[in-house]
C-alpha cells in the first residue's frame, strides 16, 4: 500500500534488461553512443519535428530548469500556476539555472491556468520599461501537481495567448504519459500541434530508473542549452545508460502500457474511495494521482495496516471525524491486490 | 584497443547485480532508502570520521563544483593548478555553482602543485582588501590529470599551507582509487589523516554506471550542501540506485580491486611502451592514465587497426617521424590480449 | 505642477554645498574618507545601536538587493507584499544579487502586510524537507508603495511573527523620514526597538543627489556586505562624495525639514482633492505619496496645462466621467502654488 | 605630495559648476534627462558611430563588468591579461556580472598583451567540445595597469586577431584620454577605427565626481545592456547628474586638459626620478600612472614629509639601500610644486 509517490516503485525489468544490454564492451561517453542516435529519431518522430533538439537528463528538476533558462532571459517573469512544481519543490532550481529569472504565480483552477488569468497575468508584466520584470516563457505541468490534465483544447488557448504576446511555452511534462493516454491522442497533439515549444519529458515516474529528455522543438537554440547542461554537471559520461532507458520506454510501448496500467490503478482506488460516503475526491483527477479527505481514524487504520501516502492536516491529535488530506500516487508496479486492501481497511475493514 | 578514457568502459558485473537486486518493491526517494545508510556508515568507516556528511550525486563535476561552491564564497579565489579539470573541462561549473568564485591557477611540476608555489598563490591573493578576491579553498587531484600521484607528504605538506593561512583543501578523487592503491594507504591516511577537508570520491572511472560520494569531513555545512544539491537538480527521486552502486563498490574490496586491474593494465601498457626507442613517456605516471609520445606512422598503423585514444598535434598531416602525442586511459575490464595487441602494432608488427 | 515622483525635484541647496566643501584637496577613497566616520557615528547615534554596520550607496534598489543577499541564502524565500518595490520595480535585482532566491508574496491592505499573512506565509514555506525553498528575511516598506505607514505596534508585530520563526526583518526606507516625521518617533524607535534588523535608510527621494545608507543592526556580516558591494561594482573610488551628502542631511535636522515640507505639500494637495466630489483617494495614505481616482475631463485639463503624473486607465479615450487614477508625490521643493495651481486645476478652472 | 591614485583628488570646478546648473527644477530620471541627449549626441560624433549605444554608469567596474556580460556567455572565458584590472581589482564583480564567464590570463609585456600570446590564449580554448569553457570576448585596458600604452597598430592587431576568430574586444578606457592625448589621436582612431567593440569610457579618474559612459558601437544588445545595468541597481534615478558631469567633461575639451595636465605632471615626476642614480623606472611609462623603485632610505624620507603612494616590498625594516617599489599616479590637479617638493626630498634634500 505504497502511494507515496511514482518514484518510490522499482523500474519496469524491460529497462533493467535493457541495461544489462548497454553495459557491454565499449561506448564513447557523453551522449556520443550509439542509442543516443536512436533515441533522437524516435523522439523526432514523435513529435513529428525531424529536427528537434533532444537531451537526456536525470530528473525532472534538471529538465524543467534547464529548458526554462534557454528559454528565459535573467531579468524575465516566468509565467506558472501557484502549485506548480517549478514553483514549490526544486529548491529555488529555476532561479539559479536562469540567474536569477522571478516566477510569476497565477491563480490555478483545478491546478490549471485559464488562457484569462495567463492574459492577466502577462499584461502586469513588463509595462514598466526597464524598471520590471519582461515577461518571460509560460510553463505548464501535464498532467498537473493535482493529477487534473488540460484538454488540447485548452493547451492550444494557453499558447495562442503566449504566441500573441510573444512568448514561449514550456512543458513540464513529468507525467506526460498518464495525460496522453488519457486524453487518447498523440504526444506530437499534445505538444507540438498545440503550440509548445519546450517539452520536458518524464520517464522518471513512469518506469525508468532516472531520465527525462528535454526537447526544443526549435532546435536554435541546442548549443545554448548543451553548454547550460554541462556546466550544470548534467552532462553524464557513461551516457549509454541514460540512453538505453529511454530507447527501452520508448520500444513496443512500454512508456504507454506503464502509464496505462498506473491510471488504472488509480482509477480503481479514486472510484473505491468515491463510493464512500465520508471521502471526499479534490479536483477532477484524471491522471495517476489525486487528493482525497477522509476521517483521521480512518487515516489512523491505513496508517497503522502500513499504508503510505503523503498527508495534510494533523494527523497525531484531534477528533476522530476531522478530515485529514491525502495524496495518492500509483505506478506502473500497483497491484489491484494493494488497491483493494486500501479501500477495504478505508471502508472500516 | 580502446584506451580514450575510463568512462568508455562497462560497468561491472557486480554492480549490474546490486542495481538489479536494489529494483525490487519500494523505497523511500530522495536519499532515505535503507541502502544509503548503509552507504554513509561504510563511508565513515573509510575515512574515519563518525560524523562525515556524505551525499551521492552522478558525476565528478558536481562532486567538485558542489563541495567548492559549499567550502568557498562568491567572491573567493580557488587556488588550483593550470591543468586541473575544474578549470579545463567543467565548462565553468564551479564559477556557475560557487555564484561567481574564480579560479587561480598555479604552475604544474608533473601536474602536481608544489607547497612553495601555493604559498606564492595565496600570498598574491586576499592582500588588496576588498578590491581583490579573497583567498577561498585549495583544490587538488589524486591521481592528477596527467596519471601522477602525490604522496602522503605531499599532500600534507600542501594542507599544511593551506591550513596556516586559514583555508580547506578539496581532493578532487574522480581516481582516487588508484592512487590509494598505488600509494598502498587507506583512505583515511590519504584524506583525513592527510589534512583534507573535502572529497569528491570517485566511482563512475572506476567500474560504476555513474556516481560519486561528496565527503565533507566535518558535517557543519551539511545542511547547506544538501540544499546546493538540491536547487542543482542533483537530488535523485530513485536515489536507491546511486546507493546501490555505491554500495556495491565498497562491497568485498570490490573498488580496490578494480583499481588494481586497472593501473596493472596501465603498467603493462606504459611499461611495454617504454621499451620502444622511439616513444616518450611524459611525467612520471602511476595511475591507471599517461600521455606518451611516438611517431606519426606508428600513430597511423594503430588508428587504421581501430586503436582508440586522444591525441594531440597534426595527426593527418606531416612527416612520418613527427611526434604525436596520446592520451592512455585503462580501466578495470582492460584485457592483457588488447593491450598486448597494441603493443605489437606500435612495435611495428 | 510635477508630481511624477520625488525624484524628479532637485537636490537640496545645502546638500550642493557640501558637495563643494568636500571637493578640496586630497580624500583617500573607498570609504576610507574622514567625513565617513561622522557619517558613520551618527547613525550608530540615530539607531542607537554603537556598532552598527552602515554602508552609503548610490539608490534604493541597491540598497535593499545589497542587504537581502546578505540576509538571505541564495535558496531562500524573502516575504514582501505582492506590490513591494523589490518585486516590481528593481527589474529582479534582488534575484540577481542574492543569487536565486525567491520571493514569496504575500497579500496587501492598503499596501501593508498584516501579522496573520506574514504567518501563513512563512509556514506555507520550510516544511518540504530540502524539496521546497527555505524560509528567509522579511521585507517591509516604510512609508508603503502606496504611501501609507505602518504605526510602531505594526512593525513590532510583524518582527515579532518572524522572530519567532528565527527570522531577520529588512526595512526598504526608501521614505523612511516621511514616515518617521508623520508618526512623530525616532529612528530607533521605528527600527532598533520595534525589532528590525537592517535598514534601506534612503536619502535620494528626499533631497540628495543619489545616497542610500545601508544598515545592519548587527554588524556580524559587516564584511560580507562590503564584498557584496565592491563586486556589484557599488564601492566608489570618489566615496567622498557620498559621505558629504549624507552628512548635510544628518545636520541640522535637514532630512526632517525635507522630510515635513513633502509631506506637507502632499497634505495640502490630497486634502485639497478630498474635498472635490469626484475625486476618490485610495488607501489611507500619510506620507509625501498617495493614489487617487478623477474623471477623465479633469485629467485632460491637467495634463494640457502641464501637470505631470502617472497614470493607470485609459487617458486617450473614453467617457469624459472615465475615471483616472493618477499617482502624486511630493518632494522638500514642491511649492504651495503649484499645488494651488493644481488644485484649481482640477476643480474646474 | 598625493600619489597614491588618480581618485584620490577633486573633481574639476568646472563640473561641479556643472552639476549645480543641473540641479534646477524637476528633471525626468532614469537617463530621461535632456542633458543625456546632448551626451548621446557628443558620444557618437566621438566615436564617428552615429548609432552607437551609450549609458553612463558610477564607476569603472561597473562599467566594465556590464560591457563584459553583455559580449560573453557565462560559459565563456574572456581574455585579459594577467594585471588586468578585472582581474585583480573587481572583487569578481566580471564574473559575478556575467553569471560566471571565466577570465582567461594571458602574460603580459609592460602590461601590454602580444597578438601571438592572445592567439595562443584563444587556441588553447573552445577546443574541447561542450567540455570546456567557450571562447569570449577580449579584454585590453588603455592606458594599461602598469602606465604604459598600445599603439594603434598594436590595438589593432590584438582585434584583428580576436575578429579572425569570431570574437568581439572591449576596451577598459578607464585612462581613455591619458592614452589618447599621449598617442595625439583621436578618440575614433583609438576605438572604432582601430577594431574595439566596446568601451568602458572613463571619467572618474581624469576629474569628474564619478561617471563611466558604457559605449557599445553596435547597439544591438542596447536593450539588454539596459536590463543588465537596471537589475545590477546602476540606473540613476537622479541621472541629471550623471550626464551633467560627463557634458561638462566634454564640453571645450575639459577632458583634454585635465588629461594633458596629469600626464605633463607624469613626466615631470618620472623624468625628474630617472635623473637619479638609485632610482628605477619600471616598463615604458607614457601615461599619468608609473612605478618605480628606489632605496629604503629615501622611502622613509619621503613617508615622513608626507609623501603618500602604494609601495611594495618591506619598508618597515632591513637594510636601508632596499629596493622599495611604488606607484605613482597624478591627476589633473597635481601641482608643480609638489612634484618638485617630492624630487628634492627623494634627492636627500
Amino acid at each position: 500500500m505504497q502511494f507515496a509517490s511514482d518514484n518510490t516503485g522499482p523500474a519496469h525489468p524491460k529497462v533493467m534488461e535493457a541495461m544489462l544490454r548497454a553495459n557491454e564492451g565499449y561506448a564513447m561517453g557523453y551522449g556520443a553512443d550509439p542509442l543516443m542516435n536512436e533515441v533522437h529519431e524516435r523522439m523526432c518522430d514523435l513529435f513529428e519535428t525531424p529536427q528537434a533538439a533532444v537531451h537526456l537528463v536525470i530528473n525532472g528538476t534538471t529538465a524543467n530548469s534547464l529548458l526554462l533558462a534557454t528559454l528565459a532571459k535573467p531579468w524575465d517573469a516566468i509565467f506558472c500556476t501557484q502549485m506548480s512544481h517549478i514553483e514549490e519543490d526544486e529548491g529555488n532550481a529555476p532561479e539559479f539555472f536562469s540567474g536569477g529569472a522571478k516566477l510569476h504565480l497565477i491563480p490555478a483552477e483545478n491546478a490549471r491556468m485559464t488562457p484569462d488569468d495567463l492574459r492577466s497575468a502577462i499584461e502586469a508584466q513588463g509595462n514598466r520599461g526597464v524598471h520590471g520584470p519582461q515577461r518571460g516563457p509560460v510553463s505548464i505541468t501535464q498532467a498537473t501537481e493535482t493529477g487534473t490534465i488540460y484538454s488540447l483544447e485548452q493547451i492550444k488557448a494557453l499558447t495562442d495567448v503566449a504566441r500573441s504576446c510573444g512568448l514561449k511555452t514550456h512543458l513540464d511534462g513529468a507525467r506526460f504519459a498518464n495525460a496522453m493516454v488519457r486524453l487518447g491522442c498523440s504526444a506530437a497533439e499534445m505538444t507540438t500541434h498545440a503550440g509548445i515549444d519546450a517539452i520536458s519529458f518524464g520517464g522518471t515516474k513512469n518506469g525508468l530508473i532516472g531520465v527525462e529528455a528535454c526537447v526544443l522543438l526549435d532546435p536554435e537554440k541546442a548549443f545554448e542549452f548543451e553548454m547550460r547542461r554541462k556546466r550544470a554537471g548534467h552532462l553524464l559520461s557513461k551516457h549509454r545508460y541514460l540512453s538505453a532507458q529511454m530507447l527501452a520506454y520508448l520500444t513496443d510501448d512500454l512508456w504507454i502500457d506503464m502509464a496505462q496500467a498506473a491510471n488504472a490503478a488509480s482509477d480503481r482506488l479514486r472510484l473505491g474511495m468515491a463510493q464512500m460516503s465520508d471521502v471526499h475526491i479534490h479536483d477532477d483527477p484524471a491522471s495517476n494521482l489525486f487528493f482525497a479527505s477522509f476521517p483521521r481514524a480512518a487515516h489512523k487504520r491505513l496508517h497503522d495496516a502500513g499504508a503510505v501516502y503523503y498527508t495534510w492536516g494533523d494527523v497525531e491529535d484531534g477528533p476522530a471525524d476531522a478530515l485529514i488530506r491525502g495524496r495518492f500516487v500509483t505506478n506502473w508496479s500497483t497491484s489491484e491486490t494493494e488497491v483493494d486492501q486500501f479501500l477495504d481497511i478505508l471502508a472500516g475493514g
